[in-house]
């Protein structure tokens, strides 16, 4: 590591020597092999930017020039070259660094992405922040081809085609795969893009075939077809000076071409072909599997996971096909987490009922809007962060026509390791103003199963969150049924205090209780609110409690303080939930504790919320104001 | 009207001959405009969709053929022929027909669409699901050039080019209009489509120019160049059957294309020419003075406006204006809503920091997310409905990195005649839950503007709401002096009863507070909540209420009962807002009055909420809760 070790930013690997650059990609491509694989991490898509990060901070001027990276998991090789090599040891965990670029963390990391496909925009909005400013700086977006078919890719090629002169580049880092395998059109047209055939082929059939005067003539029908009247490719129908597709992980290719490219004006679109898991055998051969592992020995590669805790998504995924073998109406709809949502199997055994449309959460939406016109019962299986995109559709083209889609939302509340940018934080907050909405949260695993038949067979909108990973280890009955639509139930009778747990927190909820010796109960339904229930722990005890994995403004929570509101009862209620800030990435169950929102926070924030471990109850006037329902 | 009175639906259409279409085209364009003309609505778009209503009701077997009409606001004549000719002189009234398609109307209208872009994925799902039950109905989105701009139409083409035995026809009505002038790379590749010299000049090169062996090898060429290498359009990149550009208005040309395309299988793409305010020449001249149009006199044409009340979309254009004046770092950013968004003079006065980005909600806000990073001050003009097509945008590249941007929410709370597609209901609840955000509401004309500065100089996101159309008359000041952040007013100093209003809210609460003689505030912030004033009020009152232009769940009313509950203060609360149901269209002041939110509804609920109109005060203990802070 004598090369990589000697570089602190990008000013040292810019005194490099052209020859020097090969020997260092491969020390980077061994650091970021051996890093990931004691930290855990995306390793398939780092290993196949180490020579495109190279180039871009060897032949840009960075910070000066600006290098937003989309989705930014890629970004680790452009970590280490940026400083922060001695801390890619913290990477992901608790107060270490980040797994995606953030602005907090470096100058180098221009825009902190995460979701997909917002380089282009943003990098556009530089450039013209450049061009307004007089300024000369460059702006460059590294996009993947799966994070080309979301539409905000396509808005912001629309709009950057027609700005002549910005200094924006966009390179199209094309390694024919997103997290899932590829699927859509676009994917198909690069493949043939890819093939080389393009252009080539015609010139070749003019130049060998033909004798010299038709050479002539052909010549002058390729300049017609190609410059006046027909752009080569799609991105320069679009506006943009297409070149490639060369090869990502030739440094004498790349490095010449970004040189070239620097010195040209306009949107300018760099075409470039890679191999996620490059140099790496193992994840070469299987780039889905080594897309995101744990710790795993580079020797031996991943072992087959042991049995381990049932996670939300296996209950999913198991729930679908069970569902879909009882149900021929059943569609199952991913926008391209096939893997992250459970639905491996579910596509095996129904291929012609699974659509993954590609990373497109606005149509995934609007496409079950329109199954469910139909008569067919789509369940769109969507993470919560990644609902945020799909908003609108949601409002406007299911919930406005009260259309029967079921949405299953996985990674709600805290998502640990990828931190703010994936928090399933806002869900109850965002769902619950939109009318026809049914809003479940899920305690455990088997509850998750029947919310889900739940939501299944309700006629209209029905949402299921629940959270990431294992659940606490229920045991899943392998019926199909359901629970009351809109009743809680309560887990715990105690006195005094009652807690209204939402979902995860029904679980620490119970550690709560048992040492306030307060009820518990397991709310089950955010929207319809189970009133009756509501009512009946209001008029038995002294303080109301509620406790959820999400924003406290406007969630659940917040609709109980409406309801006690509504039914004019003034009776002291504690809301616990997510902080109205931002949380950073590390270990989900350290976050929650250190939020308060594990069984001993819990207990500590009511009894100093009712000052009743100081004095239990011996100050009832100070809060209480009892009988009046 | 001979034969139009005769249509009663399409199957009556159906049985005309093809003689008769071209007469009853000139019948139905005749009642779309005189019909516009007292009613108010859409004019341009429905003059220009006169035959290609015609042909498909023609060609397809509707309703059991489904047709999905983008947007929907051109689907005047298709409402016409479809059974509701009587009832258009109700169009966009309390309980008339709707402007737009609407699922609850009529059989025909398949899928109820208003915001852009959303049919092509509605269309492929009906398509789709027409495929896994063995029926071979035909589904058709018809979308417009300004449509296609948006991403979502591109995530749907992206999917839809893969499936190859669905059938689905997009048919591109292209005008070279959305509402405001086109923009964008994609209207620029179309105009170069409908030149005509598309592939007709390479054909023509080779056919009039070389001698007939050459013509061979040309043919060949061509071939090469058409068949295999190289697709025509990058509509048929994407895996469509490309047919068109087809003159719009030609009922020759349309029906049998239609009648071809008809025929064949997997996903078609017709690409046909109108022209907004087709045979209606003023409207021809100036489609975007007649998108929209009120009642006018057709013989005389829309008037130039007399002196109106002053809207607050004008508060905010001169605002901009003044602002930009003031600060060279603001830039101004529309997705494609210029005129609706008061930036006309914006435009013209500061062209180079004006963006229109097409109808791109998402690159709107990620874009300015950009030029916020480069220290420039981007102000997003968008009305609260589409904003939910950036939400993922606001949290992720905007909020999260706490970046700089002001968004203009025009068009916030109910909307009249545009109704529940374009309601700006829920906007205080789902930017709530986004940590950083500023919030605030105008209550009157003059407030708004100085909130805008106020939003503007906040370092950090900010969103000024207010309401369509005109506000109550404030004088507005010229200075851009800005209000304490966080903080609100009392407007009226009343007795037992304190009303929090938000926005719109404060001139009906200054009613309802007159006949009370309750205290009435104008908390201004949504977000920081002004605690100071809520505590104060809830010292020196019996009851509180909030009033709210908006969904009541999760909204400002909300805030206020989680801001008690955090205070520990037991105290009766009322939350008046909107309800939690989809609104129809109507008058906006009708409308309000019917949920109960002009003065005399706001008085009435507060007397009925505390029983105060029975007793007055006589019964405290049933629901008050005194002296508990």
């Amino acid at each position: 590591m004598t090369l990589l070790n000697s570089i602190n930013s990008p000013a040292d690997l810019r005194d490099l020597s052209k020859a020097q650059l090969k020997p260092l990609a491969d020390e980077l491509r061994a650091f970021v092999l051996d890093s990931v694989s004691k930290t855990g991490g995306h390793l398939s898509s780092n290993l196949g930017t180490v020579e495109l990060t190279i180039a871009l901070h060897y032949v840009f001027n960075t910070p000066e020039d600006r290098i937003v990276w989309d989705v930014g998991h890629q970004t680790y090789p452009h970590k280490i070259l940026t400083g922060r090599r001695d801390q890619m040891h913290s990477l992901r965990q608790l107060n270490g660094i980040s797994g995606f670029p953030k602005r907090d963390e470096s100058e180098f990391d221009t825009f902190g992405t995460a979701h997909s496909s917002t380089s282009i925009s943003a990098a556009l909005g530089m450039a013209v922040g450049a061009k307004l400013k007089g300024e000369s700086r460059h702006s460059v977006a590294v996009i993947g081809d799966g994070s080309m078919t979301a539409g905000m890719a396509f808005e912001a090629l629309n709009n950057a085609g027609v700005m002549e002169d910005v200094n924006l580049l966009v390179i199209l880092n094309d390694n024919d795969m997103s997290i899932s395998p590829p699927v859509g059109a676009l994917n198909r047209y690069l493949a043939r893009l890819m093939s080389g055939k393009f252009y080539a082929a015609a010139r070749n059939v003019g130049k060998s075939v033909l004798p010299p005067p038709m050479l002539e003539i052909a010549k002058k029908l390729e300049e017609h077809a190609k410059g006046m009247i027909m752009p080569a490719t799609m991105f320069e129908e679009f506006g943009f000076n297409y070149i490639g597709p060369i090869d990502g992980h030739d440094l004498d290719a790349l490095i010449p071409t970004l040189q070239n490219l620097k010195a040209l004006k306009g949107p300018q679109f760099l075409h470039v072909v890679t191999k996620k898991g490059q140099g790496y055998k193992l994840a070469e051969a299987d780039p889905v599997l080594y897309h995101g592992p744990g710790k795993f020995n580079p020797a031996e590669g991943i072992k087959p996971a042991t049995a381990t805790k049932l996670t939300y998504t296996k209950v999913f995924g198991d729930w679908l096909c069970d569902m879909a073998a009882h149900d021929a109406q059943l569609v199952g709809i991913t926008p391209a987490m096939r893997e992250g949502s459970g639905m491996v199997e579910f596509h095996q055994n129904y291929p012609d009922r699974y659509f993954d449309v590609g990373i497109a959460e606005q149509h995934s939406v609007t496409f079950a809007a329109g199954l469910a016109c139909e008569g067919l019962k789509p369940v769109v299986a969507i993470y919560s962060t990644f609902l945020q995109r799909a908003y609108d559709q949601l409002i406007h083209d299911v919930a406005l026509q009260n259309l029967d889609v079921t949405f299953a939302l996985d990674r709600a509340g805290l998502v640990g390791a990828d931190g703010a940018t994936h928090a399933g934080n806002y869900d109850l907050a965002y769902l619950r103003c939109i009318p026809n909405m049914v809003i479940m949260a899920a305690s455990d695993e088997n509850e998750c199963r029947q919310m889900l038949s739940t939501g299944y067979y309700y006629k209209g909108p029905a949402a299921i969150r629940y959270p990431r990973g294992a659940g606490i280890g229920a045991t899943v009955q392998k019926e199909l049924s359901t629970i009351p639509l809109g009743k809680g139930e309560i887990k715990r009778q105690g006195q005094q205090v009652a807690i209204l747990a939402f979902g995860s927190m029904v679980a620490p909820a119970l550690q709560a209780g048992e040492k306030l010796n307060a009820t518990v109960a397991n709310m089950r339904f955010v929207k319809p609110l189970d009133i009756d229930l509501l009512k009946q722990l209001a008029q038995t005890h002294d303080y109301l409690v509620s406790v959820e994995e999400g924003a406290k403004m406007g969630g659940a929570g917040s609709a109980i303080a409406e309801a006690l509101a509504e039914l004019n009862i003034t009776k002291p209620l504690l809301i616990l939930g997510l902080p109205d800030e931002f949380i950073d990435h590390g270990d989900a169950t350290q976050l929650l504790a250190l939020v308060g929102l594990d069984g001993a926070g819990i207990s500590k924030s009511i009894e100093q919320h009712f000052s009743l471990a100081q004095a239990s109850i011996a100050e009832p006037r100070l809060v209480a104001s009892l009988g009046k329902i």
